[in-house]
């Protein structure tokens, strides 16, 4: 067994297991927890190339939150100080100030020693972390901030397909979202295969549930539909080689590639994807695995803006409601 | 830029600027080089993995020289020491009794600092190297040990194409054979880039000629399809994720993976294909571009084996010669 990237977060048997979310506190509508779904109140940071901020970046978008939350967005190389607001003037947060996101981290909780993540959820006015829970914060952004939606905001977590949304969010997330990080990250031969296993066969069974239905559950675009796109689009740009998930690329799995292309191509989604940002931050923050940093120049993009004929298998990405507007 | 997997093999620039063929001596029919072609004189060092070994072991079986020139296959994995003959009981090559190929190399010189390389032809008797010079170990087989090629030998290098033969041969070591390892031990993006324009424009010509015939050199296998067969069939299992060569997959260019597929169904070729050896080699003994030593679970494999539908093309695959028997 060789280094870990990240050793507090690797088995003695070489598995990846993935940090805790620290701050899961929930911003309410009724403002019971404490936190009040209020425009202007919170500051959303994200790293355009990070999966599980991506899906807040959508879901935001496509409920039309953009108003409400402000953003800000880390630069895609992470070093040892973490992520870093160099892409502001100044190198400093507009909203907050700050020029590290681990400074709100430690406002927050000044004992805290582990990474600290994206997507987080300041409070603009005391800058420290409301959550860094990306599993609750797009469940909460379509319950609890629902006053602030747009006009024809879409319903990404209707209450009767709950059950069945959660239910694939959690094998999706062991999988699949989470489950390319096993593989990467795995530092024995055995936890990488078994990663490997398991990622490919649920790709086999939801190829076996894509086949028959454009959407993941129901016949519109859902939470669970969100989850699936950020790792899927980040496939064959970093997990296929720089992870190592290489038994297709999904450019080789018709039906999800197909699905994945439709997703990309319906507003709210595309928009959100920033390539450059994925390329380099896998390959020139992950030294155990890319000592050279030297960054791919495929795979080949293209394809994502062709025809995927999903169309023919029915539904309505937004249901009764719209697609949001020019970004 | 960062360390390179062979500092001495690497500009300042970070390209990789492969060394000399140290021993470049010639077998001959006529024996003037000091060097007669004789049955049982001459042993064949190759590895599995190497793709300039690889070259040798097609041709010689192509040829049906395997009686005349004995083979010996060292570890996928090489280690400080170099390349080991730890695959043979008590770790020694049969024929000439070394532990490893260095010991060869520094019976022959002393002062012999480098790469130690397959393939390698060893002199049985003294256990000295007498060429380690790819370029030409095949065109020698091919012309000089005429004598003791089988019934029905194919022509590989026939007098009239040998200009065409060497011409394409040129390119498609500069760009590809050579290409994906100035990609892969590239130690500077701007020379990774390079390596990476060059292989995939002259992958891209290459299809246009294989688009239109079934070979590319004549209406027969020729040298120039061994030697590009060498690199193609690697590209997946290898190149493309290991050397960042991810344009697209082979089997992701239509023209270039039927082509591949045609030859590896032939008789001389599949056979010799070790996928185990050739996956092993590359990603654990470079440690500079895969420091955890993880080998790929993919890709997936099965499809070599899939209809190519060349013979549509024209052409035959050994001329008036005869495929090879059984191995």
């Amino acid at each position: 067994m060789s280094a870990a990237e990240f050793p507090a977060e690797t088995s003695v048997s070489g598995e990846w297991v993935r940090q805790h979310n620290r701050f899961t506190e929930r911003v309410t509508a009724d403002g019971s927890s404490g936190w009040s779904a209020l425009p202007g109140r919170y500051h959303l940071v994200v790293s355009l190339a990070c999966p599980w901020a991506h899906r807040s970046l959508i879901v935001r978008r496509l409920l039309g939150l953009e108003q409400a939350i402000t953003l800000g967005v880390v630069d895609p190389l992470r070093d040892e100080r973490g992520w870093r607001f160099t892409l502001d003037p100044g190198g400093r947060d507009p909203v907050t100030g700050i020029r590290l996101l681990s400074e709100a981290y430690l406002a927050t909780d000044p004992e805290f020693s582990g990474r600290c993540t994206v997507p987080a959820l300041l409070d603009v006015e005391s800058g420290t972390v409301v959550s860094n829970d990306y599993h609750r914060l797009t469940l909460d952004f379509e319950t609890e901030w629902r006053a602030l939606h747009r006009a024809g905001a879409p319903e990404l977590y209707p209450v009767e397909l709950r059950g069945e949304i959660d239910e694939i969010d959690e094998v999706v997330y062991r999988d699949v979202n989470n489950g390319v990080y096993r593989c990467g990250f795995a530092t024995s031969q055995r936890a990488y295969e078994r990663a490997f296993d398991a990622l490919f066969r649920r790709l086999d069974l939801l190829t076996e549930r894509l086949e028959r239905q454009r959407y993941l559950v129901g016949g519109t675009i859902t939470e669970a539909d969100v989850r699936l796109f950020t790792t899927l689009v980040r496939f064959d740009a970093a997990y296929h080689g720089h992870f190592k998930c290489n038994r297709h690329k999904l450019a080789e799995l018709p039906v999800l590639w197909a699905y994945a292309r439709d997703l990309f191509q319906t507003p709210g989604f595309g928009e959100t994807v920033n390539f450059e940002h994925i390329k380099n931050h896998y390959y020139r923050t992950h030294p155990a695995i890319n000592p050279n940093g030297i960054v791919p120049a495929g795979p080949a993009l293209e394809e994502w803006h062709a025809p995927h004929g999903r169309e023919a298998l029915g539904g309505s990405p937004f249901g009764t409601g719209t697609p949001p507007g020019a970004a």
